[in-house]
């Protein structure tokens, strides 16, 4: 069956995805300090107060970067067994990319007009969207064990899939929440700190035990 | 005579051409999502409205995504088997990669003038000359076997001419079509979906037999 | 115990996060010199007037090379063995990637506002910034010798060290010093030149010494 | 003698410094297209004028396109059977990345300024600037043959530095020129032409001829 399945849809080796991936990660990071920029001719007096108004630049761009740094790394996890890749897992993968690669302009938006509530709610409806993506390609992977050397092990995946599927649920509520609040919404996104504080040693723990398993 | 032409114009490894063609694909994606901007320093109306205009933006950024992607999936099956590059090659992959890397121009038009017919024919045109290339590129990896590790499949080549040949035949055609009716050039690149449909469908069942077939 | 630490917290093969590591260093590299550019429609005065006024934009670029590329170098040499990452490795190189990415913003004050003690002060804590952040992963791998196919020798690693210190410390000092005087610190900056050179020396030195010891 | 330098002055894999020139001349690249752009907002006249404006843009893109494209390949020949490199190696890389990086500022300066000396002087430059790094990497690559696993035929290696000799004295020549006519200097460049089409078929002979002895 896994046989009749790998032939039907192979796609060749993952590493030119993985490639790809890497450098759309790694130009969305770098294009997000674009937006921390300064008019020119200003007079001292002018530039001091430029230099405060970017500010918030600079913590949208902190914000983003942790986002995006943090599905990088979820992805390194995904893909970290994987040897081949098929339609499915290229399509999905894709997707990711191209949300990814659209990051830099609710970071703006943030960043510019974080007060508004449209701002707030694009930002959390991008990263729900970024997160939906690649809680698709952890299911994808996951079921799809003879795309890797080594099979996830099952509660590693089902952990990442809580991982996810939590980002995605905080990020969604939080939609409506910034019509209510957008000040609101963004404290609700501080839910997440200790749900990834769990999730990720969580993590640690079981891939820890399964590697254990594997060497005995 | 096909080891007289490996050693005649042999130009080394395929891997730095795929690592350069991954970064341009890359960056071209990314760079396509620069587009989607806000002026600063509205008001919450003008903002509501700003946010509103740059929806075309959005959608324009979408479809060259779509676009960009697909291109990239092929040149990824074109090179699956690929070990080494010649000169033709390395000329033919790069002349596509500087098409590539135009087509965030093409895209700023769409959104910008896209009911002008100049925008929508520069766009078809634009897509109709990375996918001449890549049909090029596709025929010179074909009767170059001796470049890959396996030769690619008589069937599955022909399947993947097929299909660029239809991507370059439709956007041709919609560059005089546009003049007609920039609207109805837009309709027709539809057509595209269901011709890829069936190729995609096809060069799947191919790639399947010719997998079977190498694995007896 | 290594063995202990290298099951709990290992996140898989080095390679991606050298791949994501050496595409945001390209792209930092080369979206500095964005900032050298000239408005449209200039007459042939304007013209030559503004192809001077871009020379302070040309240093600071090329002062923001050298420095990005010589913490790329020093990245180089600490993933040198790499063949690992875990947890803290993943996440103190993504810090280090969110800063040089940052590197353009601090660039473009310098070259726009040289003059102005903020600006020296920004530019001095940003590569201040890179420079602890850096010696921290170095600290980690070199502790970390398991994720690795050859220890680095305790030596270089303490070269290393002392290097990137002493890279932190004449930027660090260069903050306050910007303060009584904008030019005072970016001659100061200069103290990092004979240092340099004398680790870069004792370094090369080391490395032959351990390499001879290893080929033994 | 060789190994001695060997130990004394490695610097570990060729591979990230390859990765690093990769992303760096396909940033260049893309970056080069960023400049082909329309104002928002234009009635459809407006459009069709502006449109038409954009064309130097799109000249000097395919220019600086083919100039980056043509350096690139011989970086990737200079390469080819590096496995090692040097500090030396390093230093020069990435001077040659240094300068690729900043190839997007002249472009823009011929697409706008073309017909002014200081642009094509500032242009010829530059070329001349990469021409004269590339030939310095190629001498340093052919004389340390320890840092690849073949060494570079010695009348290949002549060949490639006659190539990229005739570039910089190209080039350089320009720079005086285009202060007597602008148009003159651009026409000069002209003369790589056939000079490039004989060294690129005397280059593959070589090549060709090399691997016939390698094989035997």
């Amino acid at each position: 069956m896994n046989g009749h399945q790998r032939v039907q849809d192979d796609e060749g080796s993952a590493a030119r995805l993985l490639a790809l991936s890497d450098g759309v990660f790694a130009i969305a990071m770098t294009l997000l300090a674009l937006d921390i920029t300064l008019p020119d001719g200003l007079d001292p007096a002018g530039f001091r107060q430029a230099l405060g108004d970017v500010m918030p630049n600079v913590w949208a761009y902190g914000l983003s970067f942790v986002v995006i740094a943090a599905f990088w790394r979820g992805h390194h996890q995904i893909f970290r067994y994987a040897r081949e890749v098929d339609g499915t897992v290229i399509r999905i993968g894709l997707l990711c990319l191209g949300l990814i690669a659209l990051m830099p302009f609710p970071t703006t938006l943030l960043a510019e007009y974080g007060d508004l509530p449209q701002s707030v709610a694009v930002y959390s409806g991008a990263v729900a969207a970024v997160g939906a993506a690649q809680l698709a390609l952890t299911v994808v992977m996951w079921k799809r064990p003879w795309l890797g050397s080594t099979p996830l092990p099952d509660p590693v995946a089902r952990n990442d899939v809580a991982d996810l599927a939590s980002t995605v649920l905080v990020f969604a509520v939080a939609v409506p929440l910034a019509f209510v609040s957008p000040t609101g919404a963004k404290l609700w996104w501080a839910v997440l700190i200790p749900v990834k504080s769990m999730t990720g040693r969580r993590g640690k723990r079981l891939r820890a035990a399964a590697q254990q398993l594997g060497a005995q």
